[in-house]
């Protein structure tokens, strides 16, 4: 495990920036925060015209909403990545897929987005165009309409440059998995896409590795992958989750607890992409333990395993899904794992995570 | 003007904390934002039975919440104020109130709340749990229903102590009050309570003014009212603001900005507690550019604005509601003041604010 933690100490947010500052730079004040005509013109003129949907321009103390047909979905995450930006994304991108990604997981059409920024004093405007392009950029993508919103500032020291926040909406589509406490023994389990890339492209800006080629995150939407799964399989579908904080160790665990049954992978079946192994033998980490943002662990009923794999390596984001396990009845350890060599070991739930500030 | 940002480099979270730290005191880790065991624990053991009900105790990725007949309301706020504790309410109380009434004078009747936290490491689980349960009966007060929730901790000087996210939704409720672009001349307005309140009270708290007695902030729900005044006068309404950052001054701006037509108050009419008038006597701030967190500005129909001043005073929270203003026709300026001492002026739009942080 290694302590990150000094490294916090330093402007995080100028590392890895795409952007660089003129002399003659605008910073962000703390009177774009309070409300008044300032608040108003960096809303209006930096924001607004990103975002521009029907429903944001009124700026109201509310968005007004069309009436949803079906039961709702409702989530939030904040978002405290660190650097801001990082190969395969940054805080913005993270911002809208991870809570779109919520969305889709639980099994709803994303709709809409809330925004909160909370802004370091100092800030560059520049930067924060950035990342406003990239929201805009990653709403588009998924179809996401961004209709509320707000802006606090607060003085230097206060905050560590950029912190987001995002709600999202979504309408939930039948058939909805149940979830995990509906597993069955012979069920069977399924990753969507090589893991742990997000966390190991973050630690690898945050370290300023020089590796080559650089560990992309996956930091992208699971909305199509959720359709392609809920169109093929319909009700054979017992739960999802994408792998974030904590990796799949820990979205396995959660799934074990919330079934009192035993979750038994495979290693050799677990995609790794060659820079994400590296990295991880070199640093004494396992991927297991390691956040993903585009990536999640699918259950299915037995049986169906291999129609679901089938169904994403037809989409281009999930091309190297893989079944890598099975649900099993109650035994010693919550997970298991077949390592390589092939001796059969619990699986550790992570206490913490070996990397703070992966989003 | 006064310089508050001195301050904020001392540990200002500690300030005026209702809680005594003992020796062997618990305090907040990386570890607990990270996604793991710890994270499941602190959630699991000190927050989901404070906000107990039924769909947040699922603890899925998204809540799955029952469908909602009418069109819907959405709002988000996050809120930074310091210190995070001051006379009449804590971050806690805030967050649930401030979008409780963005909903509330949006026309909605708020249904369920995420909440969102950014720990700085080292924050003190005591201090936590006293804002948790303030968050708890502010939300039991007002029939909202936290569903959806997630924890992050940075590393120490990444953050002020706690930073709180809430996003609400609500169903809307007709008739929706058309907003400030539908205004006409000679519309009616009103306040519904004394002004400047809360953002005096923070700055009390803040400066450890020696104040007796002490200024209490209006931190409370607006829900009542906006119902009261939905029955009573119905589509009499036009708009209702809660005037936060940037205080009434700032909500009268951006509704002749929006309609167009200047809006003209008389400064007698203005209800100010004697304790706000003293600290802004004595520092030289106008009230109506205080921040209030339960008094909202209300425009009627020409002729409503008496049965809107009395349906109002019926109420506990709106006893001291008053007519102040009418809407006139574009003059030379947006907002106009009748002074006390008879003169019309133009009243400022606050460019910032006089105090920064103050929700």
């Amino acid at each position: 495990m290694i302590n990150m933690q000094s490294k916090n100490n330093l402007v995080s947010w100028q590392m890895n920036c795409p952007v660089s500052i003129p002399e003659n730079a605008e910073y962000v004040t703390l009177a774009h925060g309070e409300g008044g005509r300032l608040s108003r013109k960096l809303i209006q003129e930096r924001i607004v015209h990103l975002l521009n949907n029907e429903y944001l321009v009124a700026l109201n103390d509310s968005a007004q909403l069309p009436s949803v047909n079906g039961p709702l979905a409702l989530t939030t995450d904040s978002f405290v990545v660190s650097p801001l930006f990082f190969p395969g994304g940054d805080i913005g991108s993270l911002a809208v897929f991870g809570t779109v990604n919520d969305l889709a997981v639980s099994g709803a059409k994303p709709l809409w987005l809330t925004l909160s920024l909370i802004i370091e004093e100092g800030f560059p405007l520049a930067i924060l165009d950035r990342i406003l392009k990239s929201i805009a950029r990653a709403a588009q993508e998924t179809g996401i309409k961004v209709v509320a919103g707000d802006t606090k500032v607060v003085p230097r020291g206060a905050a560590d440059g950029l912190f987001i926040n995002t709600a999202g909406v979504g309408e939930l589509i039948t058939p909805i998995p149940p979830g995990p406490a509906t597993l069955q023994v012979d069920d069977e389990l399924i990753i969507s896409g090589p893991i742990g890339r997000h966390g190991i492209a973050v630690l690898a800006a945050r370290e300023e590795l020089a590796l080559e080629p650089l560990p992309l995150s996956d930091c992208g939407s699971l909305i199509r992958p959720v359709e392609r799964l809920r169109n093929e399989l319909g009700d054979q579908v017992r739960c999802l989750r994408d792998a974030t904080r904590g990796g799949v160790a820990a979205v396995l665990h959660e799934w074990a607890e919330a079934s009192k049954l035993t979750l038994s992978i495979n290693e050799r079946s677990i995609p790794v992409s060659p820079e994400v192994r590296g990295v991880c033998e070199l640093l004494g980490l396992d991927p297991l333990h390691m956040a993903n943002e585009g990536t999640m662990v699918i259950a299915v009923k037995q049986g169906s395993g291999a129609a679901a794999v089938e169904a994403l390596q037809s989409l281009s984001e999930t091309a190297d899904a893989r079944l890598i396990g099975t649900v099993n009845s109650q035994g010693i350890a919550p997970v298991t794992i077949r390592r390589t060599l092939g001796s059969e070991q619990p699986l550790d739930d992570p206490l913490g995570s070996p990397l703070p500030r992966i989003c």
